[in-house]
């Protein structure tokens, strides 16, 4: 048995074999795959694309999605072990686990970080906890990475630029009033460099650099692929040449837990915004993100709203490869 | 492609075709008209009945249904455009309609008026704003009008009454402790005047005026139809050979944002309680209600629990028009 | 029509009926006994295992569920009758219970006691509410029983013991931090009892001690099968010989609504943890709960991660005997 919980465990044939699979269903959505099978999903934060395409997905493979909100329509859960569990969780992991999988045949688990100590964060308990007690296949619909959003982007970048191998991809940071998750991109440098891409991560300042789990290992990738990860916070050089920009905002790791003092740092880089003007800097460049996106502070409506824009496509392509993850994770390759 | 919005959209024809698709459906109520199709059903406020009935309704005619509810269970949305998106809502309807209809097939929503400007909800900014990004056809479960119950009212009304034309038609306001929306009052004058009804708006006073884009066109259709809309303040006339008597409570519009001084008026009002002494005065007359009703505040237990009243047939109805309205949006006339 | 309220209703050879049947469900999950049925599952309180093993069960049964939840996504709803309802709910259950069965061809309803007059709760006002204007049958997802735990405690203990006749059913109080619900706790006695089993009830003082309506029950049944129902407060005569412990918290009657003063008396009792001292007093017993456990609290790791426990099992027979009351009530016997 099989989980889904990185892309970091995948080869890159079998990425690529996902995105293929992704592809037929792309072209015919209806076929009874998960035929009378169930499949949990478990959101301990909120959604709107990841709920959607899972469950029409499931649907569209003849299976039945039941959808789960751990803390507002369910109990709050317990994930250390052997506590004496005097608080507020009313359930452990372990029953949880368990008795889902009695009741379905693969358990998504979406389970945002805490944004206190990225040190605990980095553990991605949540997610472990359900992988290691659950005795059916587990998941990933975003924790500390978003395998499905890469899987999403991947095919998303192959409909539009064919073979990726030696295409420049930039991840730029951008402003956004909050600090967010890191989940995406971290998962943004692991498939670009995993599919053999030409890799920037383009941010602010050092603080800023993602967590070096997923820097080495796309390093390790790129440097498998013949090709570099790169790191700059130089604007102009990273746009240059670029076949994709891919945008992002994440909070600077080394500020977990006291945001206020990150504040002015963040608030000083509102200028990352893609806009027409840096897009020329690229060759002929795609852009996307993984929505949702903040218009105007993000992206300018003018590039979102372009021909180069994948957003949507990106979307949509959500609901195909995670067909295919279902498909494979059921039912093998 | 076309949505149903409002039924000032619609021709009294197409109403009456949609309304013999609905008998059908009820007198059969499983038939495949949505297989593999995906209904999204975006919620930016409670319901049981369209929820359920919708969901049903989806189902018996091999659909799928998915349920949302934005600020819940998804991201707050952004409705007004090319601003900078520094505020609360993570995303912009282009976003979500568009991504909506590439997982779905056709798109409800429901959105209630903000009730403090009702010069900024007559708008309607959060279904205009599906309608005009979505790229498949959206439905208004309830907005500033509530055009699926005024079918489920006319398809009841005519199962008791056969032809509509020249029968008269009451929509009594009536107490209720808050200030509701006008959607269904609106929705009300307009179904009863299409279909050739006699219509009298019963109301405490000039402030209880509906807004005049619908009385104006219920106007126009009750001439079109040789028939009158007329507007009183004189219970006794009003009920007075009443062949159906339909209760809405509504907060008065010029009052909006200031519902603190609306209320000694509206507590005033208390009389306008459908009773059995009322419906006394009616021609036999019928008496109905949307639903939730609070009993003896709006309709006395007597009424409503007579062999007049339609309140659980209109509502059964909901599901019978509503497949219709679908069928037709999804498969044409 | 039948409901399926509480197992007082139903007699014994019915109650082995309905495991029968979940046992034949167990091993040939798929069958279309509800299909092209509605199932409405009404839950006023939160749920994990009730939801998703209704859900799954219903859908392998071909039918299909819509999730309700009144207060959160849906109108809050009144109960009482005759009275202006000038207050917060906003529908009365004569016209939900009525709506619901024109949409619905079966009502599930959990709805907790408000813990602050038992004289309150006791009468069990939502459920009868439903059952008495319903006009389709009624299931009891939890209120102050919970049959169909009984069911699935049942089948688990027969597929354990076989013959439950003479078997020593020990129902243990255990320490929680708050005041819990006593549906569980009566149910137990309820039909353990029902299926000829020697009953005992082990609890901290007088105080603990259940309502006489289920006492009673429980005594008429054991009697009824020559064995007895004993109540006790002295730990180690209770595990003596036991063939099941059964271990549950609940709140103390006598201090509904005035539960600071009973917590320094709950306090005191946290030694009626089951842990494998008192385990080692029983006859090779078995172990189970409910769930939500709190592991260490109510019984230790080592107790319900033993080969003993069946915890995980009676979670699952959940989806099986619930599909077995389903079927019966939808399709008759």
């Amino acid at each position: 048995m099989r989980h889904f919980l990185t892309t970091m465990d995948y080869t890159r044939a079998e990425i690529e074999g996902l995105l293929e699979r992704a592809q037929r269903f792309k072209r015919r959505p209806i076929e009874p795959r998960l035929k009378d099978r169930t499949i949990a999903l478990v959101f301990f934060n909120p959604s709107l694309r990841t709920r959607t395409s899972f469950d029409v997905g499931i649907r569209e493979l003849g299976g039945h999605a039941v959808v789960l909100e751990p803390g507002r329509s369910a109990w709050p859960i317990e994930f250390e072990e052997g506590i004496a569990m005097d608080g507020e969780p009313e359930e452990h992991i372990q029953e949880v686990a368990r008795v889902l999988s009695r009741y379905a045949d693969l358990i998504g688990v979406r389970a945002f970080p805490k944004f206190q100590r990225w040190e605990d964060d980095r553990q991605d308990k949540v997610l472990q906890g359900f992988a290691r007690y659950a005795t059916v296949p587990v998941v990933n619909l975003e924790t500390i990475t978003h395998p499905c959003q890469e899987l999403a982007l991947a095919l998303t970048m192959k409909e539009r630029l064919g073979r990726l191998d030696g295409k420049k991809f930039v991840l730029t940071w951008t402003y956004h009033p909050r600090p967010l998750n890191t989940a995406v991109a971290n998962s943004a440098v692991l498939i670009a460099s995993k599919l053999g891409m030409d890799v920037t991560l383009l941010c602010p300042s050092e603080e800023y650099h993602l967590d070096e789990r997923y820097l080495d290992a796309a390093r390790k990738s790129a440097e498998g692929n013949g090709q570099k990860l790169s790191i700059t916070y130089d604007i102009k050089s990273a746009y240059e040449g670029a076949h994709v920009v891919y945008a992002k905002s994440w909070g600077a790791i080394p500020y977990f837990g006291r945001w206020e003092q990150e504040k002015p740092i963040r608030d000083r880089h509102k200028h990352f915004i893609v806009d027409e003007q840096k897009m020329a800097l690229t060759a002929g460049g795609l852009f996307s993100h993984c929505l949702p996106v903040r218009r105007n502070v993000k992206v300018t409506d003018a590039v979102i709203d372009s021909p180069a824009s994948m957003v949507i496509d990106e979307a949509e392509n959500r609901l195909h490869v995670q067909k295919a993850v279902m498909d494979v994770l059921a039912n093998g390759w």
